[in-house]
């Protein structure tokens, strides 16, 4: 069995070819850029993600850190990955050229470390979550603060972190706890417990910047009295050498089911009053500094997790292309030769689903990343507004969908494996075990529900949504001028109309009943995600059709594919989107009206 | 957080309320029985389960089955286990109480068997396949051999496994290549490999009795050539003695993603040429005598995964009830207290749906148990006979429904817990990992899938699908008698109809085309289980409408929350059969047509 990790090939289709990337190109910030550079930038990520992550992949698994003098050690190998990683720039892979960068556009950012958390999911936390940060601290925080932290971070001497969970405030924020209180010199004394802290210690870097939620004395109550403070594991010199620690205590670590090798943290702040903070921005807009972080993070988990679904489905695929059992249904010789399982019906439907799962999920995820650069770089402020737009109203999907139906692939690939599968011989179970936070943390998928149908669908007066449709409807119209694709179009089409009417119902019923609106969040955020995961596939399908004539060789499978799983999507998947979206738009009360008690 | 098991309550209702075991005790073999007989062995099982299985759940997972001296050692509360178990009576359950045994109908003994798989799966797989192996001597080996094997292994001095695996033959046990050589006095020389073999070795027991499929030389080839053997692994002598080794060796263990207590073994037979075997019934009649133990095996199945989703279930609702976390949607003020995450109705959503498949899916699993009894003890030929076509076609559902929807119940306990539901400081990854076995073993889901639509639905001309037809007709009419459950009805039959459309289409197809027709065997079995469990759900609702009336205290609420869960099944899930039927009815060739190298 081979062990591909990533389908680089599918990577450069959905840049080049569905998104074209390379139109990018023309915009100023990425002059110098051309379609060489990009694939230079993806060849490396792959190259590095070979040879440094995937080669631990398992090994971090089974060796989850442990406490060594108080400080969790990790594989020796994680140190190397992460250490290769910042050598071929990939902390700075969307930098200023100026500032050492890559100066890459966020869609190729996201691909390049797509390719890294593919590898070993586990070591690119640590680092995806160093450059989160330091483009939040890079957004708001002061030239000093830049210079004191953003440097040594995106260096790769410090790593970062976001700490906003407590144990009272999971996904309440308003609860919140921690406090911070002037020192009289312009820092702060921080005081508190923040938990389930990814990457909160290790022995990866030389210090460790936690971005801290907490409130100022006096603050308003709720998440309007929430400041945000970056912390440092060890206090920084004048002249940026590290110096005393900062009281912040390891209070334990989590032992997962997966993501095992990277550390979850329980982390005392202050226990011996001597936990200094600097502030960031202004006070009391903590929470909406961090959403800068946590949107980035959310497009972010949706990638993740789509990466361990389209490994899972490589797996899947290489294993049922190489072992034979069984024999057609009709034939009658026992001694005739078996088939390689791919060749039963069933397992192609099982393939066929992941395919279509994984690769529409990386679709809706770079769309999303491509939005990013449309958001920053667009060529008129409308065009950036209406990235904006869109992806307000995609993040939740985005983070949401993938975490739900890339499992849903993971799991589909340990039933292609079947009693292999099982065991942690093959991969493909620690990938399942992996996968399955992706729906958990960066805001739970019940969360993301209640932030698309409660607030983003119904943002700008419902405009999100009717740019979105418009973008729709152009797609399926271009789609409609083919014979193949006009029942597919229709289908888009009729489904995206009943989205738009399940909303409407919500949003007519949102003033005076809420609960009961918003009751039936996740079936609209399954039916919608459905909807628009259709659209990509949509377009996957329509730029697979325009290379066929002249593809050559492996190519023609290639696209052959595509087309075969955009069918699946919409003969076997979209048709589900109706019940789910009925359930919203009838407002059904079966959920909101059952008792705790009855349970 | 309590650590609650099992929900006794849910199977005295199905038990007494839904199947009236009680009726049993009017047959001639339960006459000695009665509903407090039955009573005191449930009340025992969980008494046992909770002191002797439950407290060991994680620790057997956490240390793993290791070598010792070439055999695997297991934890020492798994001893205890199992011999509290049998001290209790349970391996001699169902057995004659001349025999020493209970004499208990199926239906009670497979849910007391239940009670131990809630506790500790695990622990309680060594001794469900015992007494499987077990009942197969009964039924197919000679006095002799009952002498000599059923008493051992009913007494617990000796434990059994099933060997049908090899590396090359997994599902297809048409390749199965381990060969018997008479030795020319009535015992045979047994050489071969056998895989993923359940209990393989351990050191719970005297002895182990491997049932191991093998061709005797010159035999047919194909499925109509296996015989089948017993092998134990140590020689036993005429006196019942234990002698020398049979030359069967542990060739490897496998490490398993959960249900790691239980040995998963390579075994190696006759490496040496001294594996001796007896052969049981008639040559080349193997499979039909081993269809016989794994029938039953596959409703073990079925009901391990409903226990292990309904532990889940129960984990999440105790979790829901007391973690406060977050406000009612329309509440302003963050210093409000706190309100437990079950008010949220996305929580109460997720605790819905998997009561709703857990309890769903042990109302299917119980009803076949029941169909059990109704098969050896039914008053008349021909309700023997019905109940006989009825376990038939319902076995491939049994087996695979839960293990996949009550799967979906344990990664929903994950999801209500959170980032704690990811962790291993609390139970319900465990139930999780340990789950995801279920749509594997003994006959993967894809294989119930070809059985139940290519088998079973055709077989006797469609007189199984028809005899199920007039019971679901039945209740439905019932049903129909009461307001609030016409609806219903009227969608059960509708989907009823729609899944024997779907059937026919496939058996006029079948002879001319059985990879077409067969090859959405999978829709087939998702929307034929949904219209079966509503069908049980339906039954169940009917039951607690009887009941509410006279019911005082918590019984109320325990019946209006199957009510609850019936109308969420109705609601929420039954409209997907449509989808799924859909597709098979129309013989969708989406899967079919895929190529390989398009995957």
């Amino acid at each position: 069995m081979t062990n591909r990790f990533v389908n680089k090939r599918d990577l450069e289709f959905q840049l080049f070819e569905v998104l074209d990337v390379e139109a990018l190109t023309a915009r100023p910030r990425f002059r110098e850029h051309s379609r060489e550079t990009f694939q230079a930038a993806l060849d490396t990520a792959v190259a590095v993600a070979a040879a440094k992550f995937a080669n631990h992949y398992r090994k971090a698994d089974e060796e989850e850190p442990v406490l060594e003098g108080g400080r969790p050690r990790l594989v020796p190998e994680m140190k190397e990955g992460v250490a290769a990683f910042v050598e071929a720039g990939f902390l700075k892979a969307s930098s200023d050229a100026e500032a050492g960068g890559m100066q890459l556009p966020s869609t190729l950012t996201r691909a390049c470390h797509a390719v890294f958390e593919a590898a070993n999911v586990a070591a690119s936390s640590y680092l995806t979550l160093t450059v989160a940060n330091a483009h939040l601290l890079e957004a708001h925080g002061s030239p000093e603060q830049q210079r004191r932290w953003v440097e040594p971070l995106l260096s790769g001497r410090f790593f970062g972190t976001m700490a906003l969970t407590e144990p009272q405030a999971g996904s309440s924020l308003a609860d919140v706890r921690t406090t911070a209180t002037p020192r009289g010199d312009g820092t702060w004394l921080v005081s508190g417990t923040k938990t389930f802290i990814s990457a909160g210690d290790h022995d990866l870097a030389e210090n460790i910047v936690h971005l801290v939620l907490a409130r100022i004395d006096g603050a308003p109550p709720g998440v309007k009295g929430i400041s945000l403070f970056i912390v440092p594991k060890l206090r920084v010199n004048e002249d940026g050498s590290i110096g005393e620690p900062n009281d912040v205590a390891l209070a334990g670590l989590f032992h997962k089911m997966g993501w095992r090798g990277t550390t979850s943290t329980q982390l005392a702040f202050g226990e011996n009053g001597a936990c200094v903070g600097e502030l960031v921005g202004e006070p009391h807009r903590g929470l909406a500094y961090m959403f800068h972080m946590m949107n980035s993070a959310r497009i972010g988990v949706g990638l993740a997790a789509t990466m361990l679904g389209a490994r899972s489905h490589l797996h899947a695929v290489d294993y049922a292309k190489e072992r034979p059992q069984g024999r057609p249904l009709a034939a009658k010789d026992p001694l005739s030769p078996q088939i390689p399982i791919v060749e039963h019906a069933d397992v192609r439907r099982m393939l066929l689903q992941s395919k279509a799962y994984t690769e529409g999920a990386l679709g809706l995820c770079l769309q999303a990343a491509r939005l990013l650069d449309e958001e920053e770089q667009g060529e008129t402020p409308e065009s950036r507004a209406e990235a904006t737009a869109l992806l307000d109203l995609l993040t939740p999907v985005v983070k949401a969908w993938p975490s739900q139906y890339a499992v849903e692939a993971s799991s589909l690939a340990i039933q292609v494996l079947g009693g292999y599968g099982y065991t942690r011989e093959y991969p493909v179970e620690q990938l399942y075990r992996d996968n399955r936070l992706n729906a958990i943390h960066e805001g739970t998928n019940g969360i993301q529900a209640l932030d698309l149908l409660g607030r983003k669908a119904m943002a700008r007066g419902g405009e999100s949504l009717r740019l979105l449709g418009k973008r729709i409807a152009r797609d399926a119209e271009e789609a409609s001028a083919h014979e193949r694709f006009r029942e597919h179009a229709a289908s888009l089409l009729e489904a995206w109309k009943r989205a738009g009417a399940a909303a409407m119902k919500v949003g007519a019923a949102l003033p005076t009943d809420p609960e009961r609106a918003l009751a039936n969040a996740t079936p609209f955020l399954e039916g919608f995600g459905h909807v628009v995961v259709a659209w990509t596939w949509l377009r996957q399908a329509m730029a697979a059709l325009r290379a066929l004539p002249s593809a050559r060789g492996p190519d023609v499978d290639f696209y052959e594919g595509k087309l075969a799983a955009c069918r699946f999507f919409f003969r076997w998947e979209l048709p589900k989107a109706h019940h789910s979206l009925s359930l919203v738009e009838t407002l059904d009360p079966t959920c909101l009206e059952a008792k705790p008690s009855w349970l």
